[in-house]
């Protein structure tokens, strides 16, 4: 952490703010510049909350030249995490592919979809039981029931499964039958819930923020990780922007960056991004090519009569299609499929 | 609603999507103009999820023409709702000035800063007892015993408290001891959280997201309000733009906005938006100038000390003459005081 | 400036990137940490690319620490600039209260609407002559016949005119003719027409553009008093956010914030941020609240009959009521009419 | 266009609207729904300014239905555009690989990167002789010493040569000397240099500007063609959104959105989006594997010590495994190379 301190500050103030630091026990080191002297605190600052100095009447600002994570840090974890969900690895080179109806709505619905998508080649099976929507007038999902179809799917396919937990009194029934569990982007900072899926033993999918900064996102793997659970996969649904052709603009930068910053995994969900499922296949490919550990896709049977978001499913043909592209496509980035 | 066909969209497509409209319970009305061919739906589309006849490979785009909140709506409510807070009226010229330290550190800290902005005119007290942070490491706030200094600061100044929720376990002592339940930007879209919040008798504080558009942060109130609980107060504290000089961006055109698309009062908080306390002082004059129904003001008696936000807090004798120059403001506007 | 290297770098980087600083004129200071080293730039930064240093293998980052502008910085020249359009003074208290129609339409329109603005109080006129448009379809001003009419209405009405610059082909006359030279938020960084207003004896009313910080903004204004002319006003005109049911985010934090940072005037204009005639009057009180230097209102006394964004014009009877409220306003805090 | 009138509208203010409308050469259409009327207005809606409406009293809302662009319109020209540019294709399958340093700072530069960068398969030579810079004190470019360089490179390697126009006064030698005039994101809105664009013959590469909605970017594209010259590429550099970590946020869904709006060629410039050279190669494999037409790479042999953006430029040597990847992810999306 480096303190700016503003023009011409008198040595009394450099003295006092130089104990302010040291008294939160940190070491300080003076650089007195021509125009401006600036105050080096060495020492932990990771737990350390840059305000505390802002405040004080001397100080211009205070930079912090650390990042405030630990655990997610890859400088302190340099290798690939592989995080495995029920037997299948992900990170590391090996690809999730994710595919299901963007909501439960029937059992047939979902046995058909997901007999599908494995077909194809998909190896985790998506579909919402508890939606998370805008309206409350809008379909909420089938709740308890919705999961009772998608454990029953998975009976029958084999196919490990992922849905999202939008409340805390879900915790257990989440924890003993779903594989991979989601938080959506509306509770990325939903910091209760985060230290309580620290508690939990299965790996989390932890959706991006619409307007969450990649070391917000990573704080908010932290929150779980620090809590006791270390199986955290990272994944980019798109970000707000002012461009609203597109439901979010889709932040496939985030693929590198977070490669460099992390060791978790990263897969991207084109459908929720851009709400249209012609963005999906051309999205979904870019982002293979730009590294990313998996895809999240909507499958969706009969998209026309989707209860929720058919306009942003694929179906199964089209996700066939899609997947013997990206299989191309991955090999010549050197992952596996 | 409004589905705008592809141009040269053939008669039989035309009468499919049609068919599609009435199977959901409204009327039709066709247009057919130069170039294109536009559905105007005729009835109660509040329910209707536009994406649903987006997905028809004949339809170009669906635009709504009516608002999908109802309760919340002017149009239906064209007079200003006034909000009780344990006496205190909120709305139709009525202020609330809000003030009290970011979190809640010790009794002795809330009771001094609670007499000293009584004193100034303050007229509910606020105080973190749960804080929601960024980083794990980071004070988390005093919890249950940060709510019990809060409640003897009431008894003690008479003032109504105002004081985060952040769990759902937390939901009956909230409603059994806080006056003015708040919920935070990073909560607004919490549904689950929304839906219990409409079981309870106490007025809610709901904090705009930081990416919430003005629609989703009154479908947030809806939602609040279609389960019981008609008492929501909207509070405007800034969104996220490219701007990081300050936090946030204060967007004080939200208060005229929402006097127009609701009857609910909307205050503003200004320390939080800026982050730095010498843009409270500026922005809580421009808020009352542009007929927000209330402030809420971060006062701290030692902000150098702070545990958390001290950069952002006005000392009290600040906030006394804030207090001054925002009553001269509101009587040129012709609120109440 | 400081360069934090990345952890562990050996000495002989650290050496070889200490080199690379000083062969650029700047002494070093360096600061080892527990985790990481950082090396303090001593000596003028302003004019150094911290790029230069990021492509060394062993820097992390490199962090300013200092403004990269000296003209427009408050911290060289401690005192509010008053800017002066032709006997009318801006700043340190005087007002400029700038109003008249978007385009200039006819004479007897431009001399109808100038003479109930000044009988208001407003003492500058403004009129687009040359209209940048989002299509190439949309009227695009009357050109040097506005120019004349508004000269004309300056003639009648003895204010000073204000109008929008848009090619270098009419610096000449504008320079003979405009009172203040107006530059629009696309232009605003249009580097090569910047360094040519310079050159000009007029003052420049200098707007935001859409998408730029406020360092940016400021940086826009040097490139202007780098070249010559230090008459320069900042407009603020709202920056586009993801919230689309107003045209732009106003935001008003810019004004104390400029304050602190540059000495030179800022007005406001509320009519083009929100786009909607009944955001001006709540915005423009808002304005004048938070300390700006003036306001730019669009005022037509026919808007539904205007070429251009009748939407957001105040008929001249609405104007008389907001200067009114605005004169009161202005008296709470301290400002000169 | 689709007029939303006020809820109970009476019949004489629904027959003054349309009066309005059909004054401007429109006919109308009237649809009466359960709570709102609407207006659909019949005609070439294209150069009409929805605000007209907007003002009127009755009136609720104004919403546009068709595009506003017809020249570029994929609708009215449903083939792929392919531009020739000094015998290089772009477009329909024929990719456009331009490279070569930030700022041209020397001949022997600019010959060894050209000569590199089209061994590895590169078919155009870029080049910044007149560079945008924030800031007035920053390196500005060669000017026409760096246009000459870049001649002598196109002679020695035969590479058409692509630069940035910033002035209205080099129209004349641009258009002589120039195979591909670009047009920075910063003045994709100075719509007097566009219609001046219009009259020239060579093609245009037209960046997105920072804030620049998909409509906005063709209706920029729309004022050159409208004035005369149809050969436009548009390229995709990054939007400003509140993420910081990274200069930009490449948005790579414009690559399907603009298919799908337009048939003008569209590619991505992956080195000024990033700003970090590490971010070129992945975000470069995910621009081709959604489609995009090209990529505009910048290439060092000196990053180190480059003038401008060394940061973000690639060595030859990583350029040419750039390209490798590059052609075989284009061979199985289907393009050229």
């Amino acid at each position: 952490m480096i303190i700016v301190l503003k023009p011409n500050t008198k040595q009394e103030d450099v003295s006092r703010v130089e104990h302010l630091v040291k008294r939160r026990g940190l070491d300080t080191h003076i650089v007195v510049g021509q125009e401006m002297t600036i105050i080096g605190c060495i020492g932990d600052t990771t737990k350390i909350d840059a305000k505390l100095f802002e405040v004080d009447a001397s100080v211009d600002k205070v930079m912090h030249v650390q990042e405030p994570y630990k655990l997610a840090n890859r400088a302190f974890h340099p290798e690939d995490s592989v995080v495995d969900v029920s037997g299948v690895k992900v990170g590391r080179g090996h690809l999730a592919l994710i595919a299901g109806p963007c909501s439960v709505e029937s059992a047939q619905q979902v046995l058909e979809i997901a007999a599908a998508a494995k077909q194809s080649g998909a190896n985790l099976l998506r579909g919402g039981a508890f939606k998370p929507r805008t309206s409350p007038y809008s379909f909420q999902g089938m709740g308890l029931d919705g999961l009772k179809i998608l454990c029953e799917a998975k009976e029958a396919t084999g196919l490990p499964i992922v849905t999202e937990l939008m409340s805390p009194e879900h915790l257990d029934i989440f924890n003993e039958k779903v594989d991979l569990i989601q938080i959506g982007a509306r509770n990325m900072q939903n910091f209760d819930l985060l230290k309580q899926l620290g508690q939990l033993d299965r790996p989390i999918l932890l959706k991006r923020g619409l307007n969450a900064t990649y070391e917000e996102w990573i704080m908010s793997a932290e929150y779980i990780m620090a809590s006791g659970n270390e199986n955290v996969i990272l994944c980019e649904r798109g970000i707000r922007t002012f461009e609203t052709y597109t439901r979010n603009t889709l932040d496939l930068q985030s693929i590198p960056v977070l490669r460099k910053l992390t060791h978790l995994p990263v897969v991207v969900d084109p459908s929720h991004a851009g709400g249209k499922w012609w963005l999906v296949e051309p999205m979904a490919k870019a982002a293979i090519a730009a590294g990313a550990d998996g895809l999240m896709v909507e499958v969706h049977n009969d998209p026309e009569s989707a209860l929720c978001d058919g306009a942003q499913s694929l179906k199964p043909q089209k996700y066939d299609e899609l997947l013997r592209e990206v299989t191309q496509i991955a090999k010549v980035i050197g992952k596996k499929i």
